[in-house]
């Protein structure tokens, strides 16, 4: 019977398999069977042996095995900027340093070492996608293909000049040819990344809103972020941001709003009703003090919640393990209820519904067939995670990040027991010394 | 001149020097010196080799130096209900869940082994303090002594009888009996822990009092933790429970007032001029909807507010500097203020606040000249904590527990690149495992 077994590039064997989908589901026993990138089988592993012939089987006793975390907004490259101006009132942090900072420091090296920090750092912590908006993303996706992770990077718009584009044209024009280069990619899309209702007007919103339903591409943008935000749309528009937004035409499931700490009721309806994706980054939030999302609320109304971490300069890591304890603790304290997002949903949370968001959920963000093998595995062998009544409520109130050890995206081992593969991590945290240098300098010179 | 050098049992030098006192400090190329057990010396690194010639010279040129992590409040014996019972309404929680597990298994394995688990993880995340208050604290303390941590057990009292003690009177017999036996002992100290205002009658509050000022111990009691907490009082009393410990004289520096989520703005005034400690725990209260600490608030009144994880059930884990920057975080958002709990200052809650509180600050929380050496290693040298302009702020904002290298207390090694020291992680673990194998039959057997 030996030769009937069918040959496969790869079976992963884990002591607990968390496939979120099915929801609050744990496979205990089984193995994932994994062959040209995608996940072929999910079965028990005597059936496992008996049916496949893998390349290499990969056993992880003590571990959870689960779908790779999605990071669903971030500024990669602002990693360099981590801790460079905290415990600052928002309007000094952004017009006194970060601003500044970026004005006279970003080019395509500033992208590339930032992009290369950030993304050894999201690989060592388990995320496997990560959602970008910052300058230069075409430098962005370069190091996100050689790095081996997945990733969808922002086709930016502002109205400002910066040293990236001159006007709303020209970063859409640009973010065009960027979308055009990537086409063919299979590990990186793209997505319009008009920053923010403030900071983009009504004639670029509508045009973002017409060429992304022309490229089919999500809308990614920081939508009701602080109250300050929302007074500043009153003034000039006298109504909301997602009021002026859904005159425009731009609140569909495309939109991935991100932030939304200022919600009214009524407001909470209409992102279900219009099928809206929510990004909440509890963790910035709180940080720079722009208020709390009404997770519980959104999740009741049944509207998509995904986490991401928020760039490292207000966060300050890209822990994506952290965030979602934080997102599911906050959740509690702000609807003053201890069942509000449980751990399941919040596992959920930082995978299928960021997939979700970014339109990609037919491909990563649960351990299901046909989907890419896109796999963490945890190992819960430490005394924080012991002992283990349920490895989902472990992973998701006790792990650490530092508990990931292994890593793969579409079947390729990126983190191997704790090690990145293919990654001279020395040698990108010196050139990210070289930049704090740079950065740290400007300071000292004020 | 070589001859003239002073022998010392240790030096440790490192990158960043964290002293905590004097605040905002951070000193580098320093050399912390070390005999008998104390500090004796902080100098430059030249100095120190002209000076010295100490044992032991270990050199940390990647990490920062600070005082070891004090766990404010905690019950480390319910480790092993870690992940028992989560999501589920506070009174479900306890009363189904909590309580009958507590009343059935509970013995003085239990609390061994749980002590066990809880120690190994909390030297493992760089805590070098804890205090505690659950059953048994003899067994607590004797696995304190044995681990080599530094503690701080409550002498427990409630009125309601369980398998430890019949009533108040006897509790309270029982912490005396262990006070007595502990006096001699340099690293455990003991405190009152009267459970809750509602746990705990006038008569007994009274003598826990008198016998307190007679002793010179803290009293470690939960206060304010929730809004029902305070109805329960109104309703018995007709005043809210910090009031009535008012009343009976317990009002006090020698109070350790645990959560406080519920504070009028009279309430903190009153907290700051009576000399209260609060022990913030935040996780806890997010995590059981028990409420939000007003910590900038208390920070600006002049309160010493110092951090606990609370017990691993309700956390869920025993994880300071996660617990700290949820703190730091946390602090923020509920001020509406980005400068609200700056991260140094969220650092010496961590520490020096925490000492304060136990009535410890002129032992240990800051590296000082006369102070034990419970002392910690962080290794910065990771991307998540890369580049790094501010050593406190890579601490506060960044780092994982899991960078925590090496952890002295009273100037022995016990946690060593990595690795515990005379604790087999493995035996303890197995045991964790043992007892997840009682509870969990009995929740399915129900």
């Amino acid at each position: 019977m030996q030769q009937t077994r069918q040959p496969v590039d790869l079976a992963i064997e884990a002591r607990w398999i968390i496939p979120v989908h099915p929801s609050q589901t744990i496979l205990e026993g089984h193995v994932v069977i994994i062959d040209q990138r995608r996940i072929v089988d999910i079965l028990k592993e005597p059936l496992a042996r008996e049916r496949y012939a893998p390349d290499h089987w990969i056993k992880r006793d003590q571990h959870a095995l689960m779908p790779g975390l999605v990071n669903a907004h971030t500024h990669a490259p602002m990693s360099l900027m981590r801790g460079f101006a905290d415990d600052l009132p928002l309007m000094e942090w952004l017009n006194s340093h970060i601003w500044p900072a970026e004005r006279d420091h970003i080019d395509e090296a500033f992208i590339k070492a930032g992009s290369e920090l950030a993304i050894a750092e999201m690989l060592r912590g388990g995320t496997t996608c990560f959602n970008d908006m910052y300058f230069f993303p075409e430098i962005v996706a370069r190091t996100a293909l050689r790095f081996g992770i997945r990733a969808v990077v922002g086709m930016i718009v502002l109205e400002m000049p910066t040293v990236f584009a001159s006007d709303s044209s020209q970063y859409i024009e640009k973010g065009l040819r960027l979308h055009d280069e990537l086409r063919h990619e299979e590990r990186i899309t793209t997505a319009f990344a008009p920053h923010a209702p403030y900071t983009v007007e009504d004639t670029a919103l509508m045009r973002i809103q017409t060429l992304a339903d022309e490229l089919d591409v999500p809308i990614h943008m920081h939508v009701h972020e602080s109250a300050h935000e929302i007074d500043m749309s009153i003034d000039r528009f006298g109504i909301r941001p997602l009021e002026r937004l859904a005159r425009l035409g731009l609140t569909t499931p495309r939109l991935i709003a991100v932030h939304m700490t200022q919600l009214l009721n009524n407001e909470i309806q209409f992102a279900a009703d219009q099928g809206i994706s929510v990004v909440h980054c509890p963790q910035s939030n709180l940080k720079l003090a722009s208020g709390m999302c009404p997770v519980a609320a959104l999740l009741d109304a049944g509207v998509n919640v995904a986490i991401g971490t928020d760039g490292a300069a207000s966060n300050n890591d890209l822990d994506m393990i952290e965030e979602t304890r934080c997102a599911a603790l906050l959740a509690k304290g702000v609807a003053k209820s201890p069942t509000a997002m449980p751990a399941h949903r919040a596992l959920e949370s930082a995978t299928l519904a960021g997939a979700r968001a970014l339109g990609l959920e037919s491909d990563i963000g649960s351990i299901e067939i046909g989907k890419f093998a896109d796999l963490i595995a945890i190992n819960l062998d430490t005394p924080r995670t012991m002992p283990i009544y349920d490895a989902a409520a472990q992973i998701a109130y006790s792990a650490s990040s530092d508990q990931v050890s292994d890593v793969w995206v579409a079947g390729q081992h990126r983190l191997e027991n704790f090690e990145l593969t293919d990654i001279d991590t020395a040698a990108v945290m010196a050139e990210a010394c070289r930049w704090r240098d740079v950065l740290a300098s400007r300071s000292a010179g004020k």
